[in-house]
């Protein structure tokens, strides 16, 4: 058994991507079951809500599934840079009318405990973004029976996962909603386009490749896998779904998004995301490159972005999608993946016509 | 008939990417003899070029082909402007041992004649990009018999075309290489990676589409075809071909790029382009914003660029090229349109395979 089989024995190759914040368990149950991989997100899970939730999936279907995990080193900012960041974030917090939070003591979960749970949970795909694990690590992973997934947002990142002996790469183009998964280059040279990234990522390692960005519907499923895609993964295209816990505000700005929605802000988590323009991106845009890094910024900002939520203030929320958002349409999650291989088909269909391989 | 019936008709839907600098008239028409597309790029062209480079095209072949202008109104930069200009400059002349130009009286070919000449000329198809061209001026297009096809870079500019009576959109995703389209928005705004734009603009506007960026094999044929494009255009894979003209130098520094080579400038120009990254790109980084728009840094730069191509010189030279670039393979232009067709043949046969509606 390999990865490359594991994609290849799915009744849909439509992966769902893992969004934190966006997608749920139930979500990745649902995709799972309809035929697809759902990913579970646990990037702000604490150890035991991972394992909590692989059994809630488990419990629901004998399918594989996916967890997925941000590797970040334990924070440690000094006193002085944590108090000029929040100084930062004052205008914003008495606009929202919100306390400016004390300096937080932690920042996020402990990635070596939440690295221990997954190993525990031996989902059948562990995922990782943001950075690489160690050689050990992906041992180990093995060693419990679960494949590893790299994400790569360049070929350079693609190698370093091939050679540290990841089972295959999630290719995370520039139109990807989200926070990107770079590693290696800075950010304006780790942003490749789905279709050069898909082609250059294949050619250049001998793993299967999970095409992700800009994939919003069936049509862009068969695009991706007449590229060479083993399957496609989707985010924006469930956040409208009914297992999303993305909320009415969230939801409401994505169903009313103009034309060309998205941009790229470093200033609410301190890494590059891409999500639907707003005024704290907007505003924030100028001084962004002094933020500190995530997951610092990211925490800092977090009870903010919850008191816009709770406001339906969308100007100060963190509002991810990707640049294909605008074609997001609502729905189940199982019965969305089961309609996006029915266009995938007609549109396999249509393409088998067009080069006279079929008529 | 319509402009997506003439692209349904072709028995190749690839479309020769225009390339200015780079392709030829030889090239467009092996294209379009082998059944695809050809597109001659006249921006550097005299009007009475235009007509002969038409005319060879036709000597050749009765199947259709593109005449391509660049939107450009006349530059009329003051004196301190170009001196300041030039200055900048003047290291970059000295390395490369060649007299700093005079001030040019003139920086590109009259658009109006270029336009006039184009319309005698009565292509197939008229493609056209930096700026909208005024509806009367497609008007006087569809008289002569010419289709006008619009580049796009977002949404909104699709839109833009479409109401102003053009036949299609070409949608040039971020993997492009060369320059860019933009016309409406920043660059910043303008950069959508084409698998989320085909989606969106072909969701938009009620014309056909063409993708463009990233596309360097039959696969990427074949994604763009499954994506709901009427055609695939293809520039970086014919860098190579018998019939490029781009020289030993740029072609071998295209046949030994690294990873993830590209990056987008408006150093050499004054209008960003997507080319390999060289000295000249990194160095006047800091100072590219500051430099005159296109066509006049375009003129400056250009005995500098000759002379760089003349000493062998890749590091001063604009090495124009798209994201996947490293996959251009060397051939005849029209030998290189029938094999990637086969190749997205085959890549639609494994799609119905996969996706169970052919076995």
């Amino acid at each position: 058994m390999s990865l490359a089989t594991l994609l290849e024995s799915l009744a849909i190759p439509i992966v769902q991507a893992p969004m934190a914040g966006a997608s749920s368990p139930e979500m990745a149950l649902a995709v799972s079951q309809a035929g697809g991989l759902g990913s579970i997100a646990v990037a702000a899970f604490a150890p035991e809500e991972i394992e909590a939730a692989a059994g809630k999936v488990r419990a629901g279907t004998d399918a594989p599934f996916a967890i997925n995990l941000l590797v970040s080193a334990k924070a440690t900012p000094d006193t002085e840079t944590l108090d000029r960041a929040l100084e930062r974030l004052r205008p914003w917090y008495e606009a929202a009318g919100v306390a400016l939070p004390e300096r937080p003591n932690r920042f996020a979960h402990d990635f070596d405990a939440q690295f221990a749970a997954t190993l525990r949970a031996a989902p059948a795909i562990a995922s990782f973004a943001f950075d690489m694990i160690s050689r050990e690590r992906i041992e180990a992973l093995h060693a419990a029976g679960s494949y590893v997934l790299g994400t790569a947002n360049t070929v350079a990142e693609a190698r370093a996962w091939a050679e540290a002996g990841a089972d295959g790469v999630c290719a995370q183009g520039m139109e990807a909603g989200g926070h990107r998964g770079n590693f290696l280059a800075d950010i304006e040279a780790s942003l490749v386009g789905t279709m050069a990234l898909v082609a250059t990522v294949r050619a250049a390692v001998d793993l299967p490749v999970i095409a992700a960005g800009g994939i919003i519907d069936g049509r862009g499923v068969a695009a991706a896998l007449a590229l060479g895609a083993a399957a496609a993964q989707m985010g924006s295209a469930f956040l409208l779904s009914e297992q999303a816990i993305t909320g009415p505000i969230w939801q409401a700005a994505i169903a009313n998004a103009p034309d060309d929605p998205t941009r790229l802000t470093r200033a609410f988590s301190g890494r590059y995301a891409r999500g639907l323009e707003n005024r704290f991106m907007r505003e924030m845009r100028a001084i962004e490159d002094e933020l500190p890094a995530y997951p610092v910024q990211n925490r800092l900002t977090q009870p903010l972005r919850a008191a816009a939520a709770k406001a339906g203030d969308p100007q100060m929320m963190s509002l991810w999608a990707g640049q294909a958002v605008g074609l997001a349409r609502p729905g189940e999650a199982g019965e969305q993946v089961r309609r996006w291989w029915a266009e995938a088909q007609e549109a396999a269909r249509a393409l088998a016509r067009r080069t006279g391989v079929q008529t």
